[in-house]
């Protein structure tokens, strides 16, 4: 028998699994409040099986932007190495602001490393803002004033600065951009990050379940050619805190 | 610093990445042959970003049949569990038989079993027929007789049933179904796999890069709630060969 010679089977199954994945549904909230995924029957029981078709847009729920959504002759979906993905995560809890034009400054990344440590290469960092609570209410969720401007947490351009020197593999947030609302001119932390090459994830949840430090992310996005967003699955196994 | 502390990160740096999933692009095979992928360009650089549309049938490319595909009331894409999408994973290797109408049978498990060790409960299990060598080519992979029906190799209704019996969580194949060319009337394997609550992985590839046994499964399928079907991202992890 050799069942346990396998180290990494038997630590798995001493893991937490926590998904960080939006439900994708009709009606979820969009960037411009469109419906963005549709589903259509084809085919039924009464034919044998059920066929659906679906049609979406690419950046639609739980999604990653590849650098080619804004930049010309980046990266694609595809192109994307599993290495890039199947990373070290580090979680920001700024939950507790409360402040629906809050940017996540240098000082706040700089105090997690004091806690718990410098953030690693290839890390997944991701800002529990605690805006995934309004999913379910489109409305409260994209939170547009009189003049059809969003207001949600993000991240200030000198953060994503920052944590492009710790040689990170991307940024996500539970918000729909992690521009947030008070970046005023364009989407700097966009066009840094993607012009960095690297990812950006948006609108994910359960952000609350995962340790600050030691998980690992699964950022597994379809393997869409010449994709510049798509929808992904993101999961974090988490070690027991005693370790295994 | 606490990063030592962490054993999955460390383990998993060892591990090799296996991506099991095919490149999702127009022109790939399908079921029925017509066209199963669409992407549209809705915006692009010189309006700043760009954004695409997708459109594309529910089983694509690399994907995933729920129960509910053929079992009403059955399980949907989105009810499926971590705990049967993280999974060991047992791959048989059928690859030197060459037959397009080759059905795997219970014996070719037997044996694996032997060698191998029994397959572990919550496996996934593939098999490698060797017949992704035709993706590129849809009439090829397709392999349609003068009838229009398909060949090419998939596994008989009594492995299955063993599989079963093992309690495994899903199956898988680099054809289009696991029900092969001469299992005769209806889909036999389907109806049993997907009856007992488990999951079928079709359009696989890379099948040959992985250990028989002892490597681990991240089955990936977008979380469509609803969802009879999915694209999916697989990979698998493998560990050095004399372990960490």
């Amino acid at each position: 028998m050799v069942e346990n010679q396998f180290h990494l089977i038997s630590l798995i199954e001493k893991c937490s699994f926590v998904d960080l994945t939006h439900d994708l549904d009709e009606g979820i909230p969009t960037w411009n409040g469109s419906c963005g995924f549709k589903k259509e029957v084809k085919m039924d029981y009464d034919q044998g099986v059920r066929v659906l078709s679906y049609k979406s847009h690419a950046g639609i729920g739980t999604h990653m932007d590849a650098p080619s959504h804004f930049i010309r002759g980046g990266k694609n979906i595809s192109d994307i190495a599993l290495e890039e993905l199947i990373v070290p995560l580090c979680v920001l809890d700024m939950s507790k602001e409360r402040n629906p034009d809050l940017l996540i400054s240098p000082e706040d990344v700089l105090q997690f490393e004091k806690k718990f440590g410098a953030i690693p290469p290839r890390s997944l960092v991701l800002a529990n803002t605690g805006w995934e609570k309004y999913w379910s209410n489109t409305v409260k969720y994209r939170n547009a004033d009189a003049k059809g401007k969003m207001h949600f947490p993000g991240f200030m351009a000198k953060t994503a600065e920052l944590l492009l020197q710790r040689k990170i593999s991307g940024i996500g947030i539970d918000t729909l951009s992690p521009d947030g609302s008070t970046n005023k001119e364009g989407f700097p932390v966009h066009e840094l990050i993607l012009g960095a090459g690297k990812y950006i994830l948006e609108n994910l949840c359960n952000l609350g379940n995962l340790p600050p430090s030691g998980a690992l992310a699964l950022v597994m996005p379809m393997k869409v050619v010449g994709g510049a967003e798509s929808a992904i699955r993101l999961v974090a196994l988490a070690e027991p805190e005693n370790g295994s």
